[in-house]
């Protein structure tokens, strides 16, 4: 199944696509976090009668996928041909850094420059969000932790992340630096996690193409692995890393202004539509 | 007003410190986030008969003084004489590291060694709880966005933290590494948050004594400085840096090992005693 947010910014309501259209659930579920993500509630759901619920109006906003995630958790350098273009080794166990979750926003919501920030960037991502609490879970057992798929934009502003000392979290954690959505896609519908093609384009013209056949560390590695280091919880959202196509390693390097569109979409989970806007105009 | 939570994990309800004794407001106050974090809200709390509320046991478990945080943020190498310690330079701009919300405890929980942990350490912080939303504001009005002051512990695994591929998140944020509490201190109660001592002992050997006097970036800097990167809400926690006296900066070093016994203090802020426990013993 796919299921969506809708609604106002902080006033999102739960929903399914049925047919092409958004189905409101807000009737049957209060929303897409805690309990409700576990994998065995999300799989109930699907002997409902969808047809029945009541239809949304196309044009409503879409807001993240999920609610009250705890943790925003990322993976840096998971693709061995980004490493390359970002001049880094691949390393030897996976990256791990954090995104403020007040960075998250809807999958087509504008993206807001931070001020003075003049080396604003794009990584297309899967993420992948936990439905159940993962903690000292080996490889085997991982994936059954899992609520669901989407995409992911990491928006990262270069100068921060790395000119402004130490540590990445400082160009990772603006307002709207994350888009969520548009939809948690249930395991059952994504074949394999680890054969997704990945396309951003900024402008029409293609940036990012790669596909998660090449990431460094697979999911189940990432989950089993972070769960070696802290608790896991339902709504935790993990980006597992960019594949190559950034604007830092376009020669000469691009970086996003006032106006510009970014598309990104996953195989079979949706696509993302963003307008950038200065600062103090989202 | 020196605010707590009590009672079993999970299950908190607020309270208020009166006379020695701690007052159930749970009537009065769902808990202590969002909203009911706004400085004015907790000033007007301030006209409450507090003496006609019921009191609960002696014996009742603090949780942590704060409920939903969405961010849990460290100010890295914050004292000269720590950085000294760590063998680093003071940063020219204060560095930003997040822990996982999930790793927040209460006060006197024990703490958890991790599996394979043998590098452990302590690191006695003064903490600033969130009261109102913060983005790009000055220095001068930082302080007036401020729900109140507390303890923490900001456990650190410093082999994973260091020496197990980049970013300080991977040693920071495991269950049971952010002791924060006994109380929230509301800022009238501190004279001045820049004259605190603050004092951490490992089986009653002293092991810190700094003050936040020597701090290199205080605490209405470092909310003026983050919110330009990010947006603060009420409920997140800054964990504002250590002085010196960690373990890896003894001579030879200290790590914990279960059954050590820590008790940290700050003035006026009370004070936190935990034991530690082995790998899935808490």
């Amino acid at each position: 199944m796919r299921f969506v947010r809708f609604g106002n910014k902080g006033e999102e309501r739960p929903g399914v696509v049925f047919n092409d259209e958004i189905k409101d659930l807000s009737a049957h579920l209060s929303d897409l976090s805690g309990a409700h993500l576990d994998p065995s509630f999300l799989r109930s759901l699907d002997q409902m009668n969808l047809n029945g619920l009541p239809t949304v109006p196309a044009s409503t906003r879409l807001g993240p996928c999920v609610a009250n995630s705890g943790k925003f958790i990322c993976i840096g350098l998971n693709y061995s041909d980004h490493a390359a273009e970002a001049g880094m080794d691949v390393p030897p166990e996976p990256i791990i850094f954090m995104k403020a979750t007040s960075a998250i926003s809807g999958p087509n919501d504008p993206i807001e420059l931070p001020r003075g920030s003049t080396h604003t960037d794009w990584e297309a991502e899967l993420g992948v969000i936990i439905g159940r609490h993962a903690k000292y879970v080996s490889e085997a057992e991982a994936l059954d932790h899992i609520a669901g798929y989407c995409v992911v934009n990491d928006v990262s502003e270069r100068e921060f992340q790395t000119q402004r000392s130490g540590q990445w979290t400082k160009g990772k954690s603006a307002d709207t630096f994350g888009p969520v959505g548009p939809w948690l896609v249930t395991p059952d519908e994504v074949d394999n996690p680890q054969n997704l093609s990945i396309n951003l384009r900024v402008n029409e013209v293609p940036r990012q193409t790669g596909t998660t056949a090449t990431m460094v560390y697979p999911v189940a590695y990432l989950i089993a692995y972070l769960s070696q280091f802290m608790s896991l919880h339902p709504g935790d959202i993990i980006a597992t890393g960019t594949p190559p196509g950034v604007g830092m390693g376009q020669t000469p390097p691009v970086y996003l202004k006032p106006g510009d569109q970014i598309e990104l979409s996953i195989d079979g989970l949706g696509t993302q539509r963003q307008v950038v806007v200065g600062a103090g105009s989202a």
